[in-house]
């Protein structure tokens, strides 16, 4: 199926309703976290690692690419089901594969099962251009009753 | 055995090595992440979730309480080994089971076993006073070779 | 709260309802699989593990240990809600931390949340006095609706 | 690069290494775990569910598909190093999204990062000819030192 939000949609939808995530926009520079493509089963988020993102050792920390992951799962649904945005993660499990330098990443999540309750996604971390992962990730989350729903 | 680190030489390793972790310090505010105990085979680290760290609904966000966790469970090891900031998460896996209001939390890090090249911890997020679970986890650390610790 | 289940009703479900699992009972043998103990929010399973759950290397089999997780898991669920069989496992992760000799293990499963659609659940395998682990899991359950028990 | 190992010699090796896993042949009927195809950095592992393998409810039971996931996650790594036996699973993380009905399930493994000292898989489970996932796991395992392999 086709999904029922856009990019520019979703786009929207992050900056109203997690304005923390990417802070006051910054004349001349993107934000941390973009949507940058959605589909009918998939959406790709956009990382922009600064130097707010790294670790010792010089590359993008792993909070960071758990945060993205988990913005890019849970849009991956709310592009399905629409911006129900008490959907709320239940489980996340990461592994961390290779060590990405500063710079832009593609978190790519795929929803394997969409059910009424629940959602299972995976995703994995590549440059933009794609090539071998940095990370992979499955995560989970509950879907609030339509009933619940605002 | 005991801790080769304290909780003062932690902090401030945590805010040498990492500090965009906290951000500068704010007169008469507490840091957002603090180690708050440290033992034989754990460490606590006192999460200051603030309004930055809320996600839609009011609860603290996913990401900043997955933040907490590597974060506890890395000083956990860090404490019996030393401060060598290079042993890297190789993977998180975490359960979210109860949705926090904002104020404090405690994340509890057990190393459950400390090879020499891998680590694996358990953590817990409660209420600083203890009670129930609001996530569990558990995370694998690499540990770089001797001759490679700076 | 109580749990509303014995270990001999435990033992007696598991015999009827997945009576594969140990097999037809042998003569002067121990089952397989045994519930321990049970109590308020926990179960304990007992392995005894013989050569057919043996890996390369001589130690009990990854399989072998992540059925005993599973098993414990499941039954301290049950034993809260009552013997609903087809509670089945969404989630299951577990680090191998230790590798067991052949002999009795315990599976210690501890209910973290019960919620009336999902359970999530930790469990440590030790050997049956306690000491060092040999592995950590947790587990998540969905639990069917009451209209659906049978 | 191409794998090191055929299929045949992966179904050699497992019947030799890991007798218990299917049990002794039965004229007539296929091997419960059977090597299906290998590649540059995946194996497919059939598994033939039978009577034995069901759980309440009339579908695959979960310690039957974890079984097929570790031995395809293994096999897929053997197959680029060699069949090095003492490879030890570290960590397996399984979602489970669908129920199968009895019957052959393919059980595909990915290696995504092959190291020195350790590798990381993915695996799905569907269907043979494919098709909506069953259940996605990941699955971590050490690879003993060189000197240590026999």
């Amino acid at each position: 199926m086709e999904p029922r939000v856009t990019v520019d949609e979703l786009n929207a939808f992050l900056a109203r309703e997690y304005p923390e995530l990417n802070g006051p926009p910054v004349a001349g520079l993107p934000p941390v976290y973009a949507v940058h493509e959605v589909g009918p089963d998939f959406a790709t988020v956009r990382l922009e690692a600064g130097p707010n993102h790294i670790r010792p050792g010089g590359t993008v920390s792993g909070p960071t690419l758990m945060t993205v992951v988990d913005i890019a799962c849970w849009l991956a649904i709310l592009a399905q089901i629409g911006t129900v945005a008490l959907t709320v993660t239940t489980h996340l499990s990461i592994d961390f594969v290779r060590k990405p330098a500063p710079g832009p990443l593609h978190a790519r999540a795929k929803v394997i099962k969409l059910g009424s309750r629940l959602a299972v996604t995976t995703c994995e971390i590549t440059a933009p251009e794609g090539g071998p992962v940095f990370a992979h990730a499955s995560a989970t989350y509950s879907i609030p009753p339509a009933s619940q729903r605002v």
